[in-house]
């Protein structure tokens, strides 16, 4: 019975300590007790030196195991410290699907040494997984499943399952197929244990299952799997037949990778990023990000620059514009990303877009008016000028309602024209609630104040 | 065999229009077709009118797993259109754990109603998992565990569950209990059918299993049971007595609603946030987040107008110095973001986050002098004036080196307070990249300029 006795934060700093001082024995020591997706954290939260020593400690019967368990930069940054021989070793015990995974991170030498080394049957099982679509069910599935004949007894499956001695890990379903390989239904253990075992297969399957077509994207996979609470289902092709079968455990690392990424899609960051990434790739990469970020900023310096001359005279416009800006960009981000959290989940469609657009219409009249009277007051008694107040509190009711509108709108024509809006949708957003801001505060003090 | 050929889009458009046009039949023959957890999405997809429309149709019997499904928020606008004897009917048939869930949100005197309506046993089982901690392991478990005792043969416990006939949805092992009920260890169902039926339990039981305390963290469950790559797990008291199970399908729930929350809480919103809400609840909700930025806002232009000054007599400052504020608001929302996600994965601790500092700090040197070199060259050449250039570039160096700092210090401090650095983190950075970048782009601007 294991208890969990010691903390994340304390292993890591003790193998911190432990490389620090190259006390091998000690390092060896705590990887002993740890799982390969724990080392894979820990390989995560190390820079990059110290990574590579903990790395090289790492026994090689689990390098496989964690190769899969980190993020693709940082597996690339542990698979240039390896040899094309320790590869190879290393991915020899691995699944089809999860060396499919690995493979294409792979090297070409190495690769093509890896497909060489492989027996007649694994190549072509790997060539097949490879053959599906990336982020497809054909990838995911392990081709591990048991299959069993419907017209046999119980007692039969039984007696099969015990001459075969081992039944693949999370296995918690057979699969009946009929003699020329197609699908029929699935005969779940539980079933097969509480049931007289002389009753035939036939009668206990349950064939009214959900199946998964091999070309069915991930994404839907895990939508299904979490709407109809499954933990496996067979995977067929378009004619029927049984391929394999996928499991709940890599359908919760698709759900999670999926949520990470929009969390970082938004910031503009790929959600394999190391966090201990060099400095200069690092630097590359978001300059990137930076750049487009400032194109926007150009856009908006250009916008006020057109409207010197009512600056000039009047310098509280200039102290007050950073205000419209701001809250249109906080509000047209509460909006974008309820629109967004809603796309992901399938809330939002065709049918239903027109009344959410009312309803964040209303929401951004309401809060508009309410923060414009207060900022209109403020801004009033600061500058003892009535008509600023004003012009300021139309600025923003006018910016929230593009805020309110573009935050529906740009995510919604984003996802149709295929482009991720969780990415590209706050760039645009603030581009609008920028000149938007800028243009209606500065444009009214031109028209009223000049 | 049900294949998926109905897309949710479609359901959606279709429900909608049976709804609009009253036609009740065809509604239900739509709802006849989904499972609970679908029916919640359809739910969730659409305004108060027609959803409450919708729910009066979904059968009785469906009523408490569809419950279960929806967002909190979602859920109280549900339960506010049911009588207390539908909510006591429709809660009846759900397990202990998921009637704890409920159980909370009910109105007082439904949850008295439901008591009463209760046999002793259901009842005693209900108050002791609400006396566990919300988001433990205690409130998360289910009860319905099958127990078997160490010394008897695998045959005696096929008899044993063919007597019971049925067996609780989603058991993959049994629990191996001694007389006294303290845990001894798992019998996977495939380790019972895949060996000697004359072998006693004791000799097959993996004792060498992840086992969980009744009250850790459901958060920290849901890492154990992604590292270990578990599907279920035994829960104990604190001396070792079996208490029940949880397995894989609520561990999604955590996680999912866990990255769901970071998310949303980056844009001052509630992870429970109904998308259609009513207006003005709405409305009130996202005030306060705007109220909040309004101070922030404020405070920037407080900055400013400590330099009405040098901006009177140089209007190209006020066009060029949102650029400065931006850059840094851009710079620092990705070190957040990925500080955030490190936080959340458990990649950060004390011990790393000093080399991580000076990583992002690196970070923001060299983007800050790449593109200071651009903006500088712009804006010498837009307002033909070498020191101008200077100055932004400079304050843009500055800017994004407080950024950077900043995007790693503040969730650190606030972690270490525990606050949560998804929901601060972003107002207060934005603050400091707004005042940082005024300030030092009209401050040099003023001892050079004036």
């Amino acid at each position: 019975m294991t208890e969990i006795t010691e903390t994340f934060e304390s292993q890591l700093s003790r193998i911190h300590k432990a490389l620090d001082e190259d006390l091998n024995s000690e390092v060896s020591e705590i990887l002993e007790d740890l799982e390969p997706a724990e080392v894979a954290l820990l390989l995560e939260s190390l820079p990059l030196g110290e990574r590579i020593k903990l790395w090289e400690q790492v026994p090689a019967e689990d390098d496989g195991e964690v190769l899969l368990h980190v993020h693709d930069e940082v597996r690339s940054t542990l698979l240039k410290d390896m040899d094309p021989e320790e590869i190879v070793a290393a991915t020899a015990s691995l699944d089809t699907a999860d060396l499919a995974e690995l493979f294409e991170d792979l090297p070409k030498q190495v690769a093509e040494d890896m497909l060489l080394s492989m027996d007649e049957l694994q190549r072509t099982r790997l060539q097949e997984t490879l053959a599906f679509e990336e982020d497809s069910a054909g990838r995911l599935m392990r081709t591990d499943s048991i299959g069993v004949r419907a017209d046999v007894t119980l007692e039969t499956v039984q007696r099969f399952l015990r001459w075969k001695e081992s039944i693949p890990d999370n296995t918690d379903s057979l699969m009946v197929v009929d003699r020329n390989g197609m699908f029929m239904g699935v005969l779940p253990l539980a079933r097969l244990v509480s049931n007289d075992q002389e009753t035939s297969v036939v009668e206990l399957m349950d064939a009214d299952v959900d199946v998964i077509q091999m070309d069915m994207k991930s994404r839907d996979v895990a939508t299904l799997f979490q709407t109809h609470d499954l933990t496996s289902a067979p995977v067929v092709d378009n004619d029927g037949m049984l391929l394999g079968r996928i499991v709940i455990d890599d359908i919760v690392d698709v759900i999670r990778d999926d949520s990470e990424q929009a969390l970082m899609n938004m910031a503009g960051l790929d959600e394999e990023e190391d966090l201990f990434a060099p400095v200069l790739p690092s630097a590359k990469r978001r300059g990137v990000w930076l750049g487009i970020n400032l194109l926007t900023a150009f856009l908006a310096a250009w916008v006020i620059g057109q409207f010197e001359d009512v600056l000039s005279k009047i310098v509280a416009l200039a102290v007050l514009m950073p205000i419209v800006a701001s809250m249109g960009g906080i509000a047209g981000s509460q909006t974008l990303t309820l629109t967004i959290r809603g796309l992901a989940l399938g809330q939002i469609s065709r049918t239903n877009s027109s009344w959410l657009l009312r309803k964040e219409v209303g929401i951004a009249v309401l809060n508009g008016l309410a923060w414009a009277v207060v900022v209109a007051a403020i801004a009033m008694l600061w500058f003892k000028s009535l008509p600023i107040g004003m012009i300021i509190g139309a600025a923003l009711i006018i910016n929230m309602l593009a805020a309110g509108l573009c935050g529906i709108v740009i995510p919604l024509v984003l996802k149709r024209m295929n482009i991720d809006p969780a990415l590209s949708g706050s760039v645009i957003l603030t581009t609008v609630t920028d000149v938007v801001g800028f243009m209606s505060f500065l444009g009214l003090a031109t028209i009223f104040l000049l």
